[in-house]
């Protein structure tokens, strides 16, 4: 790739349009299979073990054969997994026992997988009458523990219900069932000239119920906004089995209170999201990516005003990190990909743009870039040149998220701050435990670092260890989320609260708020059978 | 203006960035200061006798000396408006009791105009220990009869809240108090080169927590999107006092339920609104507009496909008229304006753009012009030059909804339907109407109009007549909300149900979404006081 600072500028090409990222996440389910239960079991151990002070609901009738055998009356063959040692071994369930983060595991003994709205309202007001816990699982990438169960609580997986239902060419709306890979989505919408508004790491993995469950925020937030503005309708199931049919194609419908509101981003806690009604925008057939060398966080906030400046309408992604992220990060993922600067910086920039004239793109790209070097905001830079160096820069941005999978002892955040304070945490962390000699070689923390979605204030906080350890662990939280706290920050801005940071709520909202939630949970789910242990 | 067919293309400056839009809505009190209570009370019947099935509900207390003694104890000087014939007359109080269209009218005694969050809680707090009914009560330029009282409610008007709280450069997020006027929150962001991503007809006299409270659209919706995904935080208040401070900055927060997507669009009755926190976009320097002339709603759609694929990411507005709606309603509005087509057309599209570059913006905007002429796809037309033209086309399209409030006798619909049948419903209409003789010089009606935000597949659609007529009436209803059903539509898009569509809820929601809407309704407002006779 040529160096920017060489002021050689060339362009992505249009066919760009149909970029293939490398999809880490499709290895997910195969990577299970390839190793012995034994050492599964070894490596994670059962959530209820790990996390001693949750304990299992009493009023959670247990599974019998009674209840299996009517799950098999109403599904069809092959969509009832038990773990009953004939069919199914518990080895078979642990894809969906366990998180892929190998942080929490379950211990369910069956899994469902229904193919239509009804059949998950004849599971869920069984489940209700009879009093049995379930949780909904979609791809199961959640980075919260949100996905499995804690205990023995039902699985009901949607991976069966994977239908594009409707697509209108004219307004780009795309309905379809709830277990739509978001990538296989992309793809059908690719080929109509249209995209998902909504784009992740996970993307090869997760669901889009999935993602509206957790309201997801991704790499196109920053230009498409939030889930919230862009889903239309939504097919649910409340806890009783009652069908709420709102697949609403239309772009406005203000007929009474926006009740999908409720379950976009509830976690699986209020009911079963079946079907889902997108408004998708235009696939821009223009797209370019840079790659910038930064020396400091000032300079990453400089750019980002600049861009919003200087590229505006087209600027569709602005994504950054530091140094030990991508460096100490890169051997812990299996991604391919190759630093194209000639030395090391501690802050990274990735700036994508999409429009839909070559030409024009390309100046507004060319007087962005000039703009930032006569004023020495940028260390070096490179411009993708082709479709392979495009999903070279991408895969780097991908790595990071990877390397929090990577196996490493990890404390994770997802914080949403104010963009001028975004990087403080970091700095202000890796002090402290500095200060009180915990990070370095001698650890137990190895690095302190930080990468995220600038434009959304979006930053993913990594603490990299050799061990979990109390002194460490004490000195991380709650120092983090009082933090958080004080700028009137979120403990967790697109990951969703799960079981990992239920407990850390009142941080970010306050008990008149949470108070709220409450009643709304024992309003739709007054037996709390949904997803338990989780979010409140 | 040159017409286009001479294919002279002249491009708007980029001064038209603050355009000045005149503001009708700036003369909605005084229009009323200027006649006698006498004439008034003639023009407009109390709602209460037009509408006799609407009873009041005898749980509501009626209002005592105690309880003004009360709210002049908890709020400042002047705030209290009581029309006791001493400091204020019936007559001062009919502009908060009687709604802009001149189709409602309640019989309220006090207007309470509180200034902070802590008096809107002691006023609901009170109000509904002792079950006095109140109606929140922002510009009052609800479309449905929302915004004001049906029998004796208590009205808590918000102009006094009117304070912008921070504003944020970096990430264009705005807080301000729920009685901002739209217009001068537009004016406080242009002056910092951001703009509300919402614009409408009434915006000189609509507030913010109006405007989050209908979750209204506009001509901005199309670009920016619903208000749902743009709110960042409110504050607010619900019926026991409670204070749910929220007022988030941040793009992403995944920290359980999302509440104040319950208050966005529930019309006051829920809760009140006092605080708003808002992500603003940039102000794009370059804006453009071009007013076509064509022969069908095909080439309407066609137009509209066009833009979505040559104007992509810098069409900003895409407005569609019939030529009835237009010559008609002409002289029923106050707007100066001039059509700049040598001759008529049936059908009429305003088209914005808003953009960085003014040379890409003038090249992009070119071959969308060229190709619609080519395909010969449009009959004329002309692009503004300057703000005055520009403003004059804008004046146009402003003229359609002003002219509702004309004073015709009018049966008025704010449809969501799909885009190839939302014209469909005027001509089926038409026709029938015609069919049934009660449509023509012979009245009763006298013109079946549509206009709308056909990117958003909103139809305006007005019958006008020349009085109210039973035989008439029961030609439009239901079958206007029969055909909405029978497309999976909705009654009202962007107005609200408020009074005028509440009967009509079954036509675009299932019994199953009611039921929860009501247990919502009774969870967070149990005794009903919020804005009762509206939306449920
Ligand atoms: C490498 C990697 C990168 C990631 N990057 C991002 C990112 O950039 N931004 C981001 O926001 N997230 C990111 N994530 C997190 C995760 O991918 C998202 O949260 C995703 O939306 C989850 O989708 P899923 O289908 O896997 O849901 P799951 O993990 O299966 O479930 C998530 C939650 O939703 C519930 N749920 C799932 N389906 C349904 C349903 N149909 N009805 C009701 N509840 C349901 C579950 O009970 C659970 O509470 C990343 C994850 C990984 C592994
Ligand atoms: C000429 C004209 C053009 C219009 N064009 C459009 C358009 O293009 N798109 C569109 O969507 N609407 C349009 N409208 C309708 C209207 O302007 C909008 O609904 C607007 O959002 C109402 O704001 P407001 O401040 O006047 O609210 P009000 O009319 O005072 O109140 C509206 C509703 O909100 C409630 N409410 C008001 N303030 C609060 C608060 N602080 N807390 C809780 N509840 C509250 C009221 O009780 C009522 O139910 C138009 C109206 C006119 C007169």
């Amino acid at each position: 790739m040529p160096m920017l600072s060489s002021r050689i500028l060339t362009l992505a090409q249009p066919s760009l349009r149909h970029h293939a990222r490398p999809l880490f996440a499709r290895r997910l389910y195969s990577s299970y299979t390839n190793s012995s239960s034994d050492n599964l079991a070894k490596q994670v151990p059962y959530t209820s073990e790990s996390h001693p002070h949750l304990q299992r609901d009493s009023r959670f009738k247990k599974l019998t054969s009674e209840d299996i055998h009517y799950f098999k009356s109403v599904l069809p063959p092959n969509s009832v997994l038990e773990a009953d040692g004939v069919n199914y071994t518990e080895e078979d369930l642990l894809p969906y026992n366990q998180d892929w983060f190998k942080t929490y595991r379950g211990n369910s003994k069956v899994v469902l997988k229904p193919r239509t709205v009804t059949e998950v309202s004849d599971i869920l007001k069984y489940c209700n009458n009879e009093g049995l816990a379930v949780v909904p699982q979609g791809g199961n990438t959640s980075v919260c523990g949100a996905s499995v169960p804690v205990f023995d609580e039902i699985v009901i997986n949607t991976s069966n219900m994977n239908k594009i239902r409707s697509f209108d060419a004219l307004s780009g709306v795309v309905t379809c069932d709830a277990g739509c890979i978001l990538e296989n989505l992309d793809d059908y919408l690719a080929e109509r000239n249209y995209m998902v508004p909504l784009d992740l790491g996970a993307k090869g993995c997760c669901q889009i119920g999935g993602n509206i469950s957790t309201n997801a925020g991704g790499i196109r937030f920053l230009r498409y906004g939030s889930l919230r503005g862009n889903v239309l309708g939504l097919e649910a199931v409340l806890p009783d089995g009652t069908i709420l049919d709102n697949m609403s194609t239309l772009r406005k419908d203000n007929t009474g209170y926006d009740l999908k509101q409720l379950l976009i981003g509830a976690e699986g806690t209020l009911g079963m999201v079946t079907g889902v009604s997108l408004l998708t925008p235009r696939r821009l057939k223009v797209i370019n990516a840079v790659l910038f060398g930064l020396n400091s966080f000032d300079q990453v906030q400089e750019t980002f005003v600049k861009a919003k400046d200087k590229l505006n309408e087209i600027l569709s992604a602005f994504e950054f990190w530091d140094e030990p992220s991508l460096y100490y990060g890169q051997h812990l993922t299996s991604k391919d990909y190759r630093v194209p600067l000639e030395k090391k910086y501690p802050f990274y920039v990735l700036v994508e743009t999409r429009g839909s004239h070559e030409e024009h793109d390309r100046q507004k790209l060319e007087a962005f870039i000039e703009d930032l070097f006569d004023q020495g905001q940028i260390g070096d830079g490179v411009i993708a040149q082709d479709v392979a160096q495009f999903n070279n820069l991408w895969s780097i941005r991908d790595s990071l998220g990877e390397s929090w999978g990577g196996g490493m002892p990890m404390y994770k955040y997802d914080l949403g701050l104010p963009v001028p304070v975004l990087y403080k945490i970091v700095e202000n962390l890796r002090e402290r435990l500095q200060h009180h000699g915990v990070l370095g070689p001698n650890g137990p923390a190895k690095h302190v670092t930080g990468f995220g979605h600038i434009g959304d204030g979006n930053l993913h906080l990594g603490i990299f260890a050799e061990r979990y350890d109390d002194k460490l662990a004490s000195l991380i939280e709650p120092y983090v989320f009082e933090f958080v706290e004080k700028y009137n920050g979120s403990v967790t801005a697109e990951h969703g609260l799960g079981i990992k940071n239920s407990t850390f709520i009142g941080y970010s909202k306050s008990p008149a708020m949470v108070n709220l939630m409450r009643s709304m949970k024992s309003e739709l789910d007054p037996k709390g059978i949904m997803n338990p242990y989780k979010v409140l």
